[in-house]
């Protein structure tokens, strides 16, 4: 099949589509979380406490909320970095990043999942799962990228190669850890892997 | 750890992804909105009267939906203009605005929010709440882009950094005082800060 | 509010955010058109004539979303066609199209308004509104573009500022004629708007 | 009609909004299938086994997930590919790709009406006629690309043409014999689809 080997070499050659497509998936799983906060029932509410109440009642909502928004915001950032040296682009690179995409857009389920399940082993396997397999995506596309001669790293780069993978293995470390705590109790497991998200979402560890 | 020092050093040093996340997150808030004005179901519909009766009935959602749509394009507004200002980004700065994002998608369930309960104070304090979030967020990622040299202004600009910071300093107190109004009654509360909100969609003061 | 003078100003200069605002916006608004195509439940299907006409079932709602993305691709062209000659932004221009936008993403309602109430003059009065206000909008869109000097146009170009004004005023008075039919008939009213819509979409008048 | 004959001149000569809309259609297609994911509700579960087993149940969802999702994934690529090579645009070309966009929203209708009813030979037959009209509308815009001058390639650029249009047409006739093969069973005639989807997809075949 020789039309197809052509194929296979003229596909994918831009990376500006890539990242397009990826600002909209990013965008949509972020905004899908604010469909699971439903306004309270006109019919149920007689008065300033029962709409404070059911406020309230609404606050697990808010945090997966904020919890789903962070953890796509510190994907979304990691795709971000790799992408400032990104050169060039082929086919096996883009679908590896599509791929990628898949993952990020189970989030919000993932998300509404645990918040729905939190005292279950199941979910946090559910959450950790895909943080994991979202990781290992990221993780793939820049090894592919580098071997493949896609980026504008030079010999002398070696540092920020380094610096871009250890981030990945590091916090995959730290989220597989704290899935783990989940045998000895859900809400550590869960605690601790919010407080390494925070540390990353906030840059608390590291002079930056 | 070495290698997190770097890589919080060359995270997040493109701007133009999160310009093109920001249109999505934007685009995506304001279209949910519509998702609110529900069809009238087939089989109550009997008469051109009835149509014209569950049309009418739409009415505060249309309402809504307008309020929410000015709302998102007061916040677009503003951050497209700190953009054209913006000539570098870090880590820092992206996170900021990732934060702004995350108020910004609360803004349709804000706005439902109210619409569905317009008579309680709680309703309005929410409200409220998200858009004086939003416009400090806003305030931050300008006061963080100027501290850290992000911006193409140099000294002589000062009065364009006023301007900025004016702008939401002055917009904030004018919402303040008007959620403060709902002490008094809450349509005088909500119908100042559509004023207030219409004043700046229309451009009504100073001559622009 | 000296400030206030300044920041009317300087807001709004770029006007690559508001096409990408645009485009998402639209594709939102288009692909917001397949929700209201049901899967036809498990529980009710028991044989392949079943499904057969659970499918034929959903004819209408085909057509709708046929309809609906037809009329959003003609004002995507007549925006995207405008842009061409569009080289300067400011405030005014940037509400205007965020006041166009807020029409556009009516459109899926009115749309299945429309189709759901086909048979009265009230859905096909919506209808008519929505598009009526949107080349409306577009309009103004494109005269506030000509007389506040922000395109690319010289003197000489006279011939295209017409073609743009006269595409829309002809077209608007096409389907205000349409809809006027709906005194006689409804589905001779729709029906004539229809064909003028695939006149513009397929382009069969006028040699291109 | 002389303003009309000028208009359609003068539109749809910018291609890179058609790019821009296309990634925002196809992002928000991808993230869409994810809504078919229910989190199972809190009631009817009661222990770690019960999520288990409500988890398990998404099994069908999950796979139509991935099935829609490499879909997308394959048509987006397609479209990619043959945007590298195109330099111009008209309005026929722009309308083109609407038509083909109307038909890539449809896919998360078609992938979740067939995994409702995958015994069908109707849900295999509206599958793959979606599939179908998408290649189809795909081969048409880059044969009037090639037709009307608007791509890049020069005359001795013709493997390059010929890759592009023999891969739809290899490609589709596949799909075509695995959609016939539900005369024999359903699930063979999907399995077969799966696995041509997965060679395009995984680059399986040809030197790549």
């Amino acid at each position: 099949m020789e039309h197809q080997t052509t194929y296979n070499q003229i596909a994918g050659q831009k990376s500006n589509r890539i990242e397009a497509l990826s600002d909209g998936v990013f965008s949509i799983a972020m905004t899908l979380l604010v469909l699971d906060l439903k306004v309270p029932v006109n019919a149920l509410i007689h008065s300033e406490g029962d709409l404070w109440r059911a406020l309230s009642g609404l606050g697990p909502s808010f945090l997966a909320y904020g919890l789903g928004f962070m953890t796509l915001g510190i994907f979304w950032m990691g795709q971000t970095t790799q992408f400032t040296f990104i050169e060039r682009s082929n086919r096996g690179f883009l679908w590896l990043h599509v791929f990628f995409l898949m993952i990020i857009s189970l989030l919000p389920f993932s998300t509404a999942f645990l918040s729905a399940h939190i005292t279950y082993k199941t979910a946090i396997g559910v959450y950790w799962l895909t943080i994991f397999l979202a990781g290992f995506a990221l993780y793939a596309c820049f090894a592919y990228a580098v071997r493949h001669n896609l980026t504008s790293l030079n010999p002398t780069d070696e540092h920020i190669r380094k610096a871009i993978f250890g981030r990945i293995t590091a916090a995959q470390g730290l989220y597989a850890f704290g899935a783990l705590l989940c045998f000895i109790n859900p809400y550590l497991s869960i605690g601790f892997i919010l407080v390494v998200q925070l540390n990353y979402a906030l840059g608390l560890t590291g002079n930056r």
